[in-house]
């Protein structure tokens, strides 16, 4: 018997959940699930002699000192800043861990004693990063193995609404968390072309946009990642000319964002004065120079600062979001990113009904026996309704798959260990492809060298 | 014997410590100028029995101790961050202080012990902040005096290079830190216009300047500075319907900062990658999207990503600093702003024989007696040569004649004080008249209300 700790039950659990409940019989596993609201799981397991949730504060030491004493392994999917804690009490009580979030400083603190202890923190084993890092890596060793040199490398993944339930001007609603997406790109995206560094401040990051085309779902727009660099370590790419790593979303979707960054609408970094009064009207006055002409609309006043024709998809999918009307923004004090989330949220919400989408692509170019080729390796997940999004499957089950290995002692490797290992990824990316994440290739001679 | 420690004797100290100098006999002043290097000082006091030099480390606490023991008055215009420690000296040992920095959340921690200890600790006593309030305050009191109602008030100050030593396209030279010309204006500027709260991101700051004219020099632009609201109290203006603090350029300067700004190279927050063996080229280039067509000049390209003509007065701008050049950086590691600052201080450097000038203008409406009036009140100072600068003039002389008031007996405030009182601020601007810091005011009436 193997107990499972699983930390973190909201909604991109889901799919994580479903895995370990079909598998624990089989696997003799003894599962836990700790979150501080259970009550949606209670119809679910509670017939399961095999499975219990229980109210858990990831503050309540010792509790959570309780909780790890009592399992095998910890999975946690709890937000990314608790999870430094939840690895300590690994660390000291000699637990596995596992987790879908960026190994940061800290955790590579735990590194040599995870080692010394034959443990194993297991990290980045979600969707992005997770499955981009899996992916990638059986590409680049495949290429590498029949003596292929990788020249650029890019790799989008992009959090999307399925063209089925895609039914506004945006062609984007929330199936992750907005106010990840309202901050999302602040600070310099760093990548390398040519074996140039390039470096694209955040207000110029929307306006710098890839073009991308997936066969069946259209095209697409990239941003830059904040760091595209220090992947190319790790992925055996270090000498590479080119690398770049990005988000993906539908064509035009970057063009109206960037309004928002141009305003000022996304700082998080003050707050508002007078927002118990606010409209989104006067909220959009607030960024915009004063009228010098009292019979301009406030469109036309937006348009004419941001260069924008006052026609245009821009200002339409901005009337569309409300930011034009006088409803009252009804917060008592805000940043002005929170009044600009709080907008978004109530518009860009997955309906019950609604599926979302998971887009990713990996773009190579390499050189082989004297030619230049391309290689496109394309994901796209479409989820089954509002609650087994493709965003719960694909953040889950990667994480599920490598907790079985490991139980099974299927994975070697110790420390702080993210999954571009042939061993980590090769069952992995297999097992996942019964579940309908499979990868299209597509490559093409480009010119002779 | 009243016992002067003066703290920091760089450039802009030359003219409070030719004041300090001048006044010592007749004042009966013991004159104690400490600074890490003091070289420069020993012709100018060596045959001087009530003055002395001292090499001063502000970081060795024994010193820093026994110099504040021995003074009456201590005078700081260290850089602005070493303050507060020689402050806490100064509460302890119950000596006043005069700084010409901004007053912080520390100090007015001091505040209530320094009142306790019948203490004066007098901050924003230099030119902006200083002189800008004192000037302001004068004007503002005798309006109210009249009865007269306040609607507008906007404020701008310069420090900039007189016109007979402005040889440059850029109409500008360092009399200032350069590291805080380079980092101004990041952040949001707030300011208040007709009642309604303003926002302008750093990225927009440039861009949304206003005109000024200040007779017999010309037109200027001024941009906002970041925090213009919180002196409405101080100055007595709570409801204010506009108000507005802003730094003056020469006209142009601002359109082309404006490409620093977008291109990312004011950032001060990380480091580029091969530095040492970057040229000002590679360095623009790192800012630029990739070439797309091998025939176009980094100029072009530079003009097509910023929509600017490629044969206008920016591109020339730019040309002249260099920035298309393939000097080398010569820097082992930097930020952005660093490289940029490099290539800067070599250019826009105030040379043995140049003058620099303060330029300040406030703007006041105001409505009296059934008018809508306008009141301008301007300032220019023209620096003697590139030691005897206005800036030092205008920031030493202020903090000199408050530090012999405050001496005299004629100054009763306590606590934590910057000079918007009439005791402070009357003498101050009297005596500054004799040397030449004079504002001239003009005044209209705009309509009937």
């Amino acid at each position: 018997m193997k107990k499972i700790l699983l930390l973190g039950a909201g909604r991109s659990a889901s799919s994580l959940i479903q895995y370990l409940l079909q598998h624990a019989p089989y696997e003799g596993w003894q599962i836990t699930i700790g979150d501080i609201n259970v009550d949606h799981l209670q119809a679910t397991i509670a017939d399961l002699e095999f499975a219990k949730a229980i109210v858990f504060d990831v503050h309540n030491e010792a509790q959570r000192a309780e909780e790890v004493r009592n399992a095998d392994l910890v999975i946690s999917l709890l937000p990314a800043i608790f999870h430094i804690e939840v690895a300590r009490e690994c660390m000291a009580q000699e637990k596995h861990l596992i987790t879908a979030s960026y190994v940061t400083p800290a955790f590579l603190d735990l590194h040599e004693e995870a080692q010394a202890k034959n443990l194993t923190i297991l990290m980045e084993s979600g969707l992005d990063p997770g499955i981009d890092h899996m992916s990638a890596m059986a590409v680049i060793r495949h290429i590498k193995e029949q003596g292929g040199e990788i020249v650029s490398f890019k790799s989008y993944t992009g959090g999307l609404v399925a063209p089925e339930s895609d039914n506004n001007p945006w062609n984007y609603k929330f199936s992750w968390n907005p106010r990840n997406v309202v901050l999302a790109g602040q600070g310099t995206a760093k990548y390398i072309k040519n074996g140039e560094y390039k470096y694209i401040p955040y207000h110029q990051l929307f306006r710098r946009t890839d073009e991308l085309y997936v066969e069946g779902y259209g095209h697409f727009d990239g941003y830059a990642n904040r760091d595209s660099l220090s992947y190319r370590e790790p992925y055996g790419l270090l000498n590479i000319p080119t690398m770049l790593r990005g988000t993906l979303r539908r064509k035009g979707y970057c063009t109206a964002w960037d309004v928002f960054v141009q305003l000022g609408m996304t700082d998080d970094s003050y707050d508002l004065e007078g927002v118990e009064q606010m409209t989104y009207r006067s909220f959009l006055e607030a960024f915009l120079p004063p009228a010098s002409n009292e019979v301009q609309s406030l469109q036309q006043r937006l348009s004419s600062y941001l260069n924008l024709p006052v026609d245009g998809d821009v200002i339409a999918k901005l009337e569309w979001l409300g930011l034009f009307s006088d409803t009252p923004v009804d917060l008592l004090a805000a940043t002005p990113a929170q009044v600009l989330e709080k907008l978004l949220v109530s518009k860009w919400k997955l309906e019950p009904g609604d599926k979302d989408m998971i887009v990713m692509q990996h773009l190579f170019e390499y050189e082989l026996s004297g030619e230049q080729r391309e290689l496109s390796s394309s994901l796209v997940v479409i989820g089954e309704d509002s609650v087994q999004t493709a965003m719960a499957k694909t953040v889950g089950l990667p994480v599920a798959i490598l907790a079985k290995l490991l139980l099974q002692g299927k994975i070697n490797h110790r420390g702080v260990v993210i999954p571009i290992h042939p061993e980590l990824y090769e069952p992995v990316l297999e097992e996942l492809k019964h579940y309908g994440i499979d990868f299209v290739e597509q490559e093409r001679v480009i010119e002779k060298v």
